[in-house]
Formats: C-alpha cells, structure tokens, sequence
C-alpha cells in the first residue's frame, strides 16, 4: 500500500526545528515588512517578548542578518522597544529577468532594495541558449566580483519566460525565445560554479545556488511579496510579454501543479473556432490577447517595434483599426479572466507587463461583459489592477526565489555561505 | 501600511503548540491510514520512538482516541513494536449528501469507517430549503439517538451543490435545487443546537459543529483523503450530477479561494458561441458535458428518467443519437479538461458523479484530442480515472469536513465533546 502523507504538515516537528522554524518567521517578517520593532514582531508573530528577543539577537550575533537599532526617540511613552533591521547591504542575491531581445540583471538585498539594475541588450544574432547563458553567466560573474569583502551573494534568481521544471530549472519549451528542452539551470550552475556559494540547492549536490522558475509564477510572488497583492492571498497575475503567461496564488502559496507546470493561462481555449496557436491548439486565449495578437489586429507586423502602449495611443487618437483591435481584446479578455476567477476566485487579477498598458482603457468594458454572465458571486470582491512593480515584478520575483533558501533557514544557510571562498 | 501576513506560516509556533501539532499529526495520520505500527510511525513522521510512544498513550489514555494493541506475533524479528489503532466506534460524525430529488446519510466512525448509510428520498413537493433543513434536521437527530453512551459524535458535514461562503456554511447559489441565498449552515446549527456538542465552530460561538461545503469539493477531500487520489497532491475532481462542479486540490491543500468559491469549472466558458447557460453566459462548460446536456443531445427529456449511463448503453447498443451525443460531448470535454491541466497541472483528473459511466467509452477519444494540441509538458504524466469510492466521495467528503476539527487539536476537542450532555 502506498502509504498517505499525512497533510497539512508532511512532518512532526521536532523541538530543533522549532528554533529555525521561528528564526526564519521572524527574518522573512523583516525581510517583507523592513524595520520593525520588536513589539511589533512580539504582536504579529504571537511568539513573547524574550523569544523574540533571543531569536533577533541570535540572527544579529550569529550572522549578522539583522542589526538591531533604537528607535527615534519621539515614537511614544514607555521605554522604546528596539528596531530590528535587516542587513540589506551584507546578504544580497542577484536577480535577472531573461527576455527575447534583453536581459535585465540586479542585485537586490535583504529586506528587498534594489541596489543596481541594469539592461543588457541581446543582439540578433546572440539569442540562442548559450549566447544567453555565456551572457547571463558573465554578467553574474561581474556583479558578483563587485561585492565588497563582506558581503555575501545568497543566491542567483532567473526568470524566463518558459515552461520550466520547477525542480532543476530544466526548461521545457520557450517558444518565444526559440528553445525546447535546454538545461537551464544545470548551465548556469556549471557555468558559475568557482564564483558562487556552494549550497547544494537547486541541483545536484555540489552545485551552486541558481534557481529559475517562469516570469509570471515570479511576477506573482513578487507582487504578493511586496506589490499591488501584500496581504492578498488569493491572487492572479496576468503577464504579457510576446505570449501570455500567469502566476497563481492560492491561500497564500504559490500554485506549481505537479510538475510546475501550473498557470499556463496562455494555452487556455477561449475561442475553439479561433486562430491556430503555436502550441497546435485552436483558440488559446494567447493567440486572441497575447501582444502578438493585438499588435496583428492593430495593424502592425512582427518586429516593426509596435507597442501595446503605442496602439492604446492611436486608439485614444482615435485610429480606427486599433480601436477594434481593442474591442476584441477587451471581448476575449472577459472571457479568460471570467474563467479565471470562476475557477480561483481570486482577490485581485493583476495585469502585468505589457498589458499593464492595457488595463486603463479596457478595465471597463472587461468589467461590463463579465458582469453580463458568469457566477455572480466569484465576482463580488475581485478587483483588476495593474501591477506595483511596473516591468520589474518578475525580476523581483527571481530575486525572491533566490533569498527563499536563506529565508527557510537563516542561521543554516548563513553558516555555508560564510565559508565560501570570495571570488 | 497594511502589514504583510508572513507566509508560509502565518504564526511562530510556541513550545505549547508543538505537541498539539504533533498529537494532530498522529491522529491524522491513523485516521487516514488505519491501524499502524509505532515502528511504522516514528519512520513516517520524523519523530523519535520515545515521542510516538507518549504521544500514542495521550491519545489514548486522556481522551480514547486511539488504542493500542499487540500486533500479530508472526511478523517479524525482534521485539514488536505496538499498533495504533483509531477508535472507531467511540468517535463517530455525521455525514449528509444533499441532492436534488435524496439525502444521503451517514454515521463514519474515525478511520473512516462507513457505519450506516441510508438514502432519504424527497417528495417532489418537499425540495424546498425549508423542507430539507428540517429533513436533515430530522435525521441528524434519529441518529444521534442512537449513539451508545460512551459514543461522541465529533460534528455533522454537509455536502451540497452549491456554491457555499465557506466561513459560515451559507448558501450563495444552488440552482439545481432553486436555492439562492440560504443559510443552510446557520439553520442547521439552529435546528440541532440542543442535540450535538457545543464546538463553537464553523459559526458564531455557541453553535454546534456542523459544517457544510461543496459537494465537488468534498469529493476532492474524500478522493485525496482515502480514494483513488491518496498520495497524490494535485488531483482536479470533476462532480457530475445535474450540472458540473470541480474540486481541486494543489500541492496537498484544497483550492478555496478568497471566498471559499473556487473551482466553479462548470462556469468556465469553452463554447463562446454556444447555448445560454443559467448563469447567464454563453459556452458555460456545464451547457455542454452536465448531465442535462448529455440527456437532451441524445434525446431524452428533463426528469424522464434518463442517465448518462443509459445514455452510454444506448450508445454502445448502435443508437446513432446517444453516438452523436458522446462525440460531442467528448469534444468538448477534451476543451475543458485540457484548460483544466493547462491551469492546474494535476496527476489525476478525476470523474466522479455521474461522469464516471462516461470516462469509459470518451477517455480515448479525449485523449487523442488533448494530444492534438496544447502544452505536452503539463500533460505528460496526468490520467483520467473514476473516482474510487463511487458515488459516495461527497459523502466520505462531508465526513473528513466533519472530522477535521477533532484532527487538528483532537485532546482539545475531545475534551468538549466529553463535556457534552448525551442526548
């Protein structure tokens, strides 16, 4: 017999996990929320007061994850209760969003500051999987040599927009980018294994810490971490790029499905009488509001340098053609993101990318043709919004990822990164 | 600022906590698998032996929810380690499948044991939310009448086909039995308030344990719990009974929604040019594979008695309507279930209701059509099967709601339910 796992917990918990359990609770509270004292983290957390004072002090003394610091003096009666802040400069992660034609790379710190950003244009002929590799791996190596003595790099984030594997970043088809079954994360791991910290994570034992997940799955986190989603937990966040993506959160948790394949919103069929998509399948809500579709319906060809934005613009100048490209986005959009939240009842359906250009002028009319149909009560509380974090929700999605490690277990994971070898 | 809830847990955990969490794991863990060896348990959970061994004489000897007994002597080497075996007969619930034209009834004892069952027809003229509460009412009562003294009924689960606000048990929407806006939870609680243990749950404080839910959704819980979805933690359960209802699980945790709403797959739309569904859309997944629609494309009548197994069977007989009709229907279910695995990614898509009599004779012809387009990647390693326990997965499902409260802190709820006045 196959035994069950017993759920929700697959485990006991054993008196040592309890420690890491509540050390890790308190550095992510301060990782998402910054600075906070701790009468703050005493109320929100239920733990008392000199728990939370026991576990601050071990993630200050022990590796320096946080620092702990007075607050102003002004803030009330009573004797202050001090600040626990994290050490964003001294644990940073590298995060990087892989596009057709750019890469975006930044490194980004504990608590969520970004502390560079930049673009890195891919040329034409440079955007098969290992020119993107070789790219993405060098760049890595340069930020990462930039850091001073005592920081430390906990990790390296990818976002791609891919059908990805969640458990190696083994990408299985990226169709915009032009790749089908290319070892992503098992490329920048060995690309990058004598500069980055050794956590064994992510891969095999002995790899360094690279982890990739999909644009959207990380757009959704990112979001939900610090964005338009933060104390939402029942969410969807719609990406646009070239295709469609979407990342799902349901009660808080990121939906993977059983592979990690989940949320692939793109390739749902709204229109059986509709265009052939890539994916052989007639319909696919990509091929009716993909960017490609509306830039095709408004007038222009692939790769003329057409722009959502640029056709709301005619549209509100009042070009015709672009106003009916609108129009039947706003119809197939109704349909999908009825479908969504009939299916995820969700809080918010947050449009990112490209289709944040959008939402303005088709919020409406969207609104309008879901109300006309559908269940009623799926609807009562969901709000469309355009992403917080502009183009950048998937970059601060991978970077995310890649503190995730770090955030499960501070103390541990701080312990291995400390005895790396700086490059 | 509104703070944001830290995930993956919401609360640091206190040393008084950890042995609620593990007493819970236990019991669960009997609970689903039946009688186990300590041996087998300190292997699965974690835990050490001298833990199991305190944790297994609390439940035992503080509340009786388990007992422990010498295993056969034949099995092994070595001294044998004690089975742990759930008390049936002294932990019972109630469990209620509410349908359009029958209730479903049922006393399950811990471990899941079916002790009674009994189906209730309703008279045509009694369908209506009165009618039925009082029914259920009824019956609750005579069977918890019958308990022997030393018996505890833990708390009632109610299944139903509707869409229900899961906090408090009220119904939104239940178009096949013509309810809208009902408080089938608060009027049961009112109904047995004297006659089941005070647990000041799933309501407001003072109110007996009585707990309802989605029929679709209960069969998820049933078909995870202890069908043909244990092990499993990505299932899809599609509940056909007059109209069509999904119950999905992701990750091991059932898929609720911000209002407990999730799942409403027969409102997904497939078909944009199809028939006018109740809700008010065109193409709604339920106008084209319910069971109404099976019965009316091969020619039967609403309430003339006809099923989809009927259906099948005429269909395997030559009959060139009920042919057709399964075609059709299988064109369309491919649509749905192939969105479905493209959103959830699941292991099994599960048939359940009467869906079952028709994955047979579709499965192929819904197969081939999912390969022929759409993401390969999300459908690799998924199956379509039948639910395993028939047309009762709801009703094990209503049971598990029931039971879920004594799981999660079973010395805490115990000790109310030994404070109960036996009726």
């Amino acid at each position: 017999m196959r035994l069950p796992r017993p759920h929700p917990s697959p485990a006991g918990i054993k008196q040592e996990e309890l420690r890491r359990h509540n050390l890790s609770l308190l550095l992510r509270y301060v990782h998402l929320a910054g600075p906070t004292q701790r009468a703050t983290l005493t109320a929100q957390t239920g733990l008392n007061r000199s728990t939370i004072g026991a576990l601050a002090a071990d993630l200050a003394s022990t590796a320096g994850l946080v620092r702990e610091e007075s607050p102003d003096t002004h803030s009330g009666a009573g004797r202050p209760s001090l600040v626990v802040v994290p050490e964003t400069e001294r644990y940073q992660v590298l995060a990087f969003d892989l596009g057709v034609d750019r890469i975006i790379a930044a490194r980004v710190g504990l608590g969520g500051a970004l502390l560079s950003r930049e673009v890195v244009p891919l040329p034409p002929g440079e955007r098969g999987f290992t020119a993107v590799v070789d790219l993405t791996a060098a760049t890595a190596r340069r930020l990462a040599e930039a850091l001073g003595p005592l920081t430390h790099c906990a990790g390296i984030g990818v976002a791609v927009p891919a059908v990805v594997r969640s458990a190696d970043g083994f990408v299985r088809f990226a169709p915009n980018l032009g790749w089908e079954q290319q070892p992503l994360g098992a490329a920048l791991r060995a690309a990058l294994v004598d500069a980055l910290p050794d956590r064994a994570i992510g891969g095999p034992v002995g790899s360094p810490a690279v982890q990739v997940a999909n644009d959207a799955d990380l757009g959704a986190l990112a979001e939900h971490a610090r964005g338009v989603a933060r104390g939402h937990d029942d969410i969807v966040y719609l990406s646009g790029q070239v295709g469609l993506g979407a990342g799902i959160i349901c009660n808080g948790r990121p939906l993977r499905g059983h592979g990690g394949y989940a949320g692939e919103a793109g390739h749902m069929i709204v229109n059986p009488t509709g265009q052939r998509c890539r994916c052989g399948a007639r319909g696919c809500w990509e091929t009716e509001i993909g960017t490609d579709a509306i830039l095709r319906a408004a007038g222009h060809e692939p790769g003329d340098g057409g722009s959502v934005r640029a056709v709301v613009a005619e549209a509100s100048a009042g070009d015709a053609r672009a106003r009916l490209a609108l129009y039947e986005v706003s119809r197939w959009l109704a349909v999908g993101v009825g479908n969504l939240v009939n299916l995820f009842n969700p809080e918010l359906v947050i449009f990112g990318g490209e289709l944040r250009d959008l939402l303005e002028v088709v919020e409406h009319d969207v609104v309008g043709r879901m109300g006309a149909g559908g269940l009623t009560v799926s609807r009562e509380h969901v709000a469309l919004v355009p992403s917080a974090l502009g183009g950048d929700s998937s970059l601060f999605g991978a970077a995310e990822l890649a503190f995730a490690h770090l955030l499960d277990d501070p103390l541990g994971v701080a312990a291995t990164l400390a005895t790396t070898v700086e490059v």
